[in-house]
């Protein structure tokens, strides 16, 4: 039985709340169990110098967990003056796998900035914030098209992401902290709605792993992202509060 | 008329959430209107360097916008590398204010830490961060006294801040941005339950300001803030959800 | 009886000498007792990026404590690699005080910058520095029309500051690094020479402060400062050394 | 037909030189083609705080590019201030790889430091550097047998690392820089000798990637981790310049 | 003739004034003509890690200029976070002169700290750093020697510090800005007052020098070294105001 | 005897290998004895902002050392966020003394950037990294008038250095670490190739040094120097491997 009680190829209950700050042009709480975060989508009508003059334009992702957002209090980052690796690794994942399927060359010469700020930390921070920055982004770009800026939205299919480990010689999918502490691989999973992989990370926290290990996690990373999908296009669905 | 249709004595709604989040021995999640700010208070049980062997308590607070809590998005203070002036001008403010209620020697060799994060920003966070943070405090050492490791709560009464100005000629409570956008003066008032100040901070922006009009303001935060400090009392006497 | 035997309502000796530096436009050393401040005033032909192109000036301060002018050494902020949120309130403090007195409209698009260096503490060195400064600017506004840049001075009237506290329950002018160790509340009191304020800063160190005690604390401050106004007049009115 | 005119499943010409510089406990000089890394381990009597008294050693990575180690000049980092996001995931990636075949607990209250330098850069830095440093652990911690300080090598096993990637719709092993750049989806796998998975981190740069491709990335990847520990297990037989 | 209408081995007007602040133990403005250097000496009884437990002293200088203390202003080192190349250089070499001249052994197991701080720049701020520096150590380690501390003062001779250059062809004595700037060769030597060099460095910044213009400006700077070296001990022979 | 059991006006063996990497336009590793320093010139074509638009050139410098290159590993300067004074005077010397060997007017509006980078450690690195620097920026230059960008190279002569020492009363030639640490005085010559000095810098570590000890140093490091530059015109007359 894994520490979570749920089966093994059950997901946390997922909540998606669109609209949960007024001032971004797209915001969302996504909630995997009791790990939340807020993603917000910012458009801004500048590139970074390097893409300048170019018509194309650019997304990148900045994350970062409130100080206790955590079982124990963690440091603040802007109080010791630097990110730390895990939060660069982090938040460059998150703009790799928004970049994999927006066409920047349809977006223009403007920027989207997704921030994605965890306001409570319980196992699975990246991967709700790459399903939550999704739908977020989603609002952002099709605000655009409602504001005639753009003639149709960029986002080419919705992108989601779920983590997957091996506890006590079982796969299991969405680990919880517990679980994340106790599992010896640990594999996070990137995934467009047509079954595609953008990003496979994983990682033998203890013991190394299998090829028939990995296979299997695979296989159930697989199913919990089309479940994601359904949830984002659920809320895409939904009036914004 | 001021800006917001309120009539000038009159505070935004405030709504005051006991328990938002889960690690945090004390955690408020406080609303003056469409700001909103996440107060949580960690216990500590060790001091700074400084104070270590004397027996004595510390506590202190830290202060963070999210990048998109405003109306613009601002640059992440974490990847930025540093903290602003103003960052560090107002958690100071937070901490001296709440110090200024709390025994430290009662509360023995340990610290509270205070975090303010602000969700949503529409004026008025640094003086809505004290008042939810003393909610999120008390909370916090009522913790230690059910706990047993505490005989009584330390903190001696409650403290809550507001602020107020002059729009148009005429004194007003509680700004939101766009009305402290265009008061010629500003002022920030922290004062305890029992009708002491703590901290005046009044701050020409544009105009300087006489005597008569500084007294006017001081009038009108002393009536807003026994007013908040009843809802920090009506809330601490709700369970938390 | 007050640590420095004077009356409560006496300042310090005063000494404000004009001409200290020979590089910048305005060089005054100022002298509260045994406080010595360093204040220039440099004029550059550019403004900051966020006012170019509007025809507009700027100012601003900056302030620094030299390591030894303390009792005891504290660490060089440029050694350590930043300036602590002490510093960085001081240093917003001075200019948004001068600010108040400037017209940066009449003044054109160029940058005035305050530097005031602590060479020597002895308590109120942000009410020196502020009191300083207005003189050295003036100096290098002066400069300015001398040379034909500028038609008129756009100082449009002095500003000074100065601390005071409540000692053993006793309303006492102009702190030195005793009495501000002693006293509970302690104000800092900015003020323009036709007596309207332009900062009230008061903070209860140990014990909150009465209404009365603030009134009390406020007629003080405005005769102390009427004061130094004179003494900035009548160092305006001799030849420079 | 690949860029470099090899075949699909083929490496670059590998070279791994041991003893290359003289201070370090372990100094390896691998070249993957014209890809150059120097791989040094160092052996101290500490472990960081988080691990003192615990009898357990440790081991962590540091990486870094000589600023002239690529067609153009980077900027340096000790320069700059600070490491790149890109640096800090692979000296992470290099100390989590390493560690997986290492046991802290035989190495006892020590620490192992490994430096990755890049001396020349065409591709395949990260899976060099692991690669190579393997084998500077290796000779490292067979010195503290050779002293007498540990009774056996805590290294379990071989790990070894290679890149993968999809050139034009065919799956080849080990890209240089200009594949790297014209691949679609980018995989390194990092590999015990018994044929275990230490990472797998698959990338899209491009179009994302199917089930059957990831699947033959993984199948050339394992073939070239035999080749590269057969090329490890030779260097290690040969005597040290 | 020379910039300065000096003769070419003639010093500026020296003036050393001790007790110029009140907190060091130590405190002396030097001033070479329009160079203006204000040098304290704090003693501090522990030393840094790498001395403790040794039973020895230890000896460090810290070097600023004020942003104003040059023609236009400089930024503010503590402000842009960092301190130049050239403040490092200065206060290393300050350091070494003076370490060359105490006994650290003698002194015991205890720390001077020298802080150098120009108030006003016309070039040579480095050499009258030295020798005003020493002449504030010497008077802080009196101090120690008078109240009972040390049984003698552990400085075993004065050292002073002068530059030299080649203008024009002719080598020159104590570079005034004006000079400095105009010279290809440009000297700074430290030199004891039994005539042994401390520190010669010499640059070449246009035209390399010959051996024979070296041996001149050494000749040139041994003579004003010992003249400065009789002005330190007539300062020292006077009381302090 | 020299602890290196060399006569006393011998260098060490000398070794410079051009073309060691691809991608700079000189890149040359120099060993003197087990002192091995990686030095490229690369050439950018633009110039800092300080001399933008003036038609000349600019050359600078950048040194490092690899953490383990000593006998003890030393923290990486990239990790710990700064460069020491130490670097930054080395650098700072390495920029001045090619400087005055080349001709910023004929170079144009372009950077040559070295970077030296020392691999191996064993007592002057910062003589090693001129003497091939040197040889690097020729290459890089002579590449500059190969390609036609330049009608001749603006190189006016070459530069070298070497550092020299008074060992138990001896002066000493090239000293390698153990050398050095044994050394009261250390000084590092920098000297044309026709024979003029660019830079002197002697230090005197323990006891201060006569004029007879200088010029003993210096006719010793005129020979030395003198023979390098032999070395270099060797090497730059044999083909690149």
């Amino acid at each position: 039985m894994r520490p979570s009680h749920r089966s093994p190829n059950a997901l946390r209950p997922v909540r998606i709340t669109r609209g949960f700050t007024r001032h971004a042009e797209g915001s969302v709480l996504i909630e995997f169990g009791d790990t939340q975060v807020l993603c917000t989508a910012s458009v801004e009508d500048s590139v970074p110098g390097f893409l300048r003059g170019q018509g194309r334009g650019w997304l990148t992702a900045e994350y970062g967990m409130l100080p206790r957002s955590t079982h124990t209090r963690s440091a603040r980052e802007a109080a010791r003056g630097k990110q730390s690796g895990r939060t660069q690794e982090i938040q460059r994942l998150i703009g790799r796998s928004l970049r994999a399927v927006v066409d920047l060359n349809a977006l223009g010469e403007r920027q989207v900035i997704i921030d994605c700020d965890v306001l409570q930390a319980d196992g699975g921070t990246r991967t709700a914030s790459i399903t939550g920055a999704c739908v977020a982004v989603m609002d952002a770009l099709n605000g655009l098209v409602a504001r005639g800026v753009l003639p149709a939205n960029p986002m080419r299919e919705l992108v989601a992401a779920v983590s997957v480990g091996i506890h006590d010689g079982q796969p299991v999918l969405d680990l919880d902290y517990a679980e994340d502490s106790a599992c010896d691989t640990d594999m996070n999973v990137v995934m467009t709605a047509t079954g595609h992989f953008v990003e496979v990370q994983g990682t033998a926290e203890g013991a190394a792993f299998t090829r028939a290990e990995l296979d299997a996690l695979l296989d159930l990373a697989t199913a919990g992202i089309e479940e994601l999908n359904g949830l984002q296009r659920a809320a895409l669905e939904r009036d914004i509060a």
